[in-house]
């Protein structure tokens, strides 16, 4: 591509809802504003750098999640709030121990080494690894139609894969997730020795996805090892296993859960000036998984939210109501800071109106989805126009963010910024989701999106 | 991020123009049809693997270029198109030679090894390069108020950078662009030995980014060596001259122009069921710069042309209108391909009604940007709710692609493919347009809105 020779013109919609032209002006500078600041003079990219590569992985209970907590709140208290604080929370504690290591032994005894990486809350396997041929399966029904008789003593390979032909990758993600967060318990039932996981990508490489997973009710002595592997290792042992039923899989991991331990939210507030007791809050997760550096997930989301507060204060607007930005502890395992905060604003009666979430990439926005009644959408898809300039379409119904969804049915509106989906899901919980992978301007967007829309909340308010 | 619960639900809106609902029914399932195709049986990713990776960069006249046309020609052959053939056209070409060299040189001696790379079109320095001091300019209005008494002898630095306020950084392109393209001959008038612009990119690194440049009606003696330094470097190199003004630069470049040599448009054709004689066309440019693989310029738009050929033909469309693949040659330092394919329709008189290309990348397809009158304007708006389930949103008017706007005026809509643009010209001209840096979902969500705004045209003709 040569030139553009002249700039792009989007379609002049009008406004539905906002009366006056004087304050469609008054709100469409602001909107500038915000994004002029953040993509000229913005600080999300400095603080994710630091977190990513000063301090990186940040799993709950680990040094890095408490160093990050003290980072995150040192920040803050530079940016002038009327307060900041560490909400205390207990956690989880789950450690992955030495690099696992594992391979498919043909019935001739060839190895081919294999990627793979212990589920989040795993327990170990025995020390000298576990040795078994396995089953592959597609879905529970197919593991329940197998039954004991042809499960018991194996190992169960869960290899559906995400479905390329969704256009959101997360409706892709959603419907393949089951498999990691309850194979392992499923497959126990039938006394399997342990569990491998297709990783929920939909790119093929040899990169292996950690995350959260669950034993529900089973007893503590019936709990196996569970790991996932990399897709192009999950398709080379399906295909292995059409010829040769009889290969064996082997893996060793000495993962380790412990008591749980202390830890925070960290929050911060602007006090609002007409509204000081109705509350709004911007926030993400500050812990992230271990492999990678959480960058995308959720370091994005964290400096993003800390940025709308720096914007406001930066661009000395004041808000009617209190902003509050929260910085959840534990999403990845455990959810403990989400629940916290939901409790804590329950006992103290605190009046929350809206809260928002960037928790899916810090990749380009393209709108939010939203859980709340049919008035507030239609009330806030009327602000639409005010988005266009910015390339902002996305008003949608959808889900909005693990860590807010704890405040339902105590809140008039969930939000979830959503930013591109296509690439999230090839780094999501692996090594590669790191700060290289971030584009600053693509996380600046984001910043200024969500600055938008808490802008004409405290403006508008809610239904 | 842990789950999406449950998938987005976008924005019901009405059809206006489209009036029953069984036409409604077959054109979303067409759409549906072709964005499957793409995403689990597509084949643009693979050809684009070949294009970057076996053959690379393409520039006209270059034995690569010749090796794309082959490729390209071959490939299309086996589609089963109804015919194949190679359009002949006399293009430029410029060679590179060895590597560039340059570096500052402080007053004491001191030498900073600086990143550059010539513009394309430029003259060589002599054998033993250039060595001069340095004059630094934001633009062509400072340089003729500084005059022959201050440039005369000396090397010109065009360092206005592009402005990162603007969301689509094509505007920020367009409005830096004329000091790569024209700084140079700019310079020569007031007697300046040499050109060096800060490359077109918003990203700051050590990366410097080619492209076209024109000596305009600057006499063969008169023409000076143009080169572009790196984002990093040309900020180092500002900074140092506020410090020390007698700093010089010495760059050493032995590019070569050479006389024109023949090569190829690439043209497939699908002929029309009903109006044969009425065209349709659908392309991007095959050359590239040869400092990179052209994998987004415009490989990309290569392939996802193709690709809606390919895509008609698997799933047994049959067009009304005669649809062309076309892809033309020198696009990045000519655009002999695309003004002879103009020449050729209006000489044998060939009534073309719509064109479209894609030359901005293989990123998220975002919609599109028209050059037409209103009434097509808004004859195609009306179909933007069947794209909005693919999350395309733009249909706006706008620049369409350099290799069709040669046929403005005997056509009835032109347009050009949107992408994301945030990280396009991070990589664009550069050594960093290389297929790592290609998603293939993305790419393959380009083709198939491609193909979906071919098929409504075909179907619902224009104004």
């Amino acid at each position: 591509m040569k030139f553009f020779f002249f700039p792009i013109v989007t379609i002049a919609l009008f406004f539905t809802t906002i009366s006056t032209a004087q304050t469609r002006e008054k709100d469409s500078t602001m909107l500038r504003q915000l994004y002029n600041t953040a993509l000229t003079d913005g600080k999300a990219y400095e603080w994710l750098d630091y977190l990513s590569n000063t301090i990186g992985g940040r799993l709950s209970g680990s040094y890095e999640a408490e160093l990050a907590v003290k980072y995150t709140e040192e920040e803050l208290n530079k940016l002038g709030l009327d307060k900041v604080w560490l909400q205390p929370v207990m956690v989880p504690k789950w450690t992955r121990g030495f690099k696992e290591y594992a391979y498919i032994e043909s019935p001739t005894g060839e190895k081919h080494i294999t990627n793979i990486v212990a589920l989040g809350g795993s327990v170990p396997t025995p020390n000298l690894g576990i040795k078994a041929q396995v089953v592959e399966v597609q879905n529970f029904k197919e593991l329940a139609t197998l039954g004991e008789e042809n499960i018991a003593g194996k190992i169960v390979f869960f290899n559906r894969p995400m479905q390329p032909k969704h256009i959101h990758t997360g409706h892709a993600y959603g419907e393949a997730a089951d498999q990691r967060f309850a194979g392992a318990a499923q497959a126990a039932k039938y006394g399997a020795v342990g569990a491998i996981v297709r990783s929920l990508s939909l790119k093929i490489d040899n990169e292996p996805h950690t995350g959260a997973m669950s034993y529900g009710d089973t007893p503590d002595s019936q709990r196996i090892p569970a790991a996932a592997i990399s897709t192009k290792d999950a398709n080379y042992l399906s295909g292995l296993l059409k010829l040769q039923p009889e290969v064996q899989f082997y893996f060793k991991q000495n993962c380790k859960i412990w008591d749980d331990v202390l830890s925070y939210n960290v929050i911060g507030e602007i006090t609002g000036s007409v509204y000081p007791d109705k509350f709004m809050v911007v926030g993400a997760h500050l812990d992230s998984w271990d492999n990678g550096d959480g960058s995308h997930d959720d370091g994005a989301g964290v400096t993003q939210s800390m940025e709308v507060l720096r914007m406001f204060k930066k661009l000395n607007y004041k808000p009617q109501h209190t902003i509050r930005v929260v910085l959840f502890m534990n999403e990845e395992n455990g959810l403990r800071g989400g629940l916290k905060y939901a409790e804590e604003i329950k006992r103290k009666n605190e009046d929350h109106i809206f809260a928002l979430e960037s928790d899916s990439g810090g990749f380009t926005p393209r709108g939010f989805s939203f859980e709340t009644n049919d008035a507030n959408l239609k009330h806030i898809r009327a602000w639409a126009p005010l988005f266009e300039p910015y390339f902002i379409h996305l008003f949608a119904e959808g889900y909005s963010g693990a860590d807010i969804r704890p405040m339902k049915g105590n809140i008039n509106v969930l939000a979830g910024l959503q930013p591109d989906s296509q690439r999230y899901f090839d780094i999501h919980h692996s090594a590669n989701d790191t700060f290289d992978q971030i584009n600053k301007r693509e996380l600046e967007l984001g910043a200024a999106t969500m600055a938008g829309l808490v802008y004409l909340i405290d403006t508008y308010g809610v239904k």
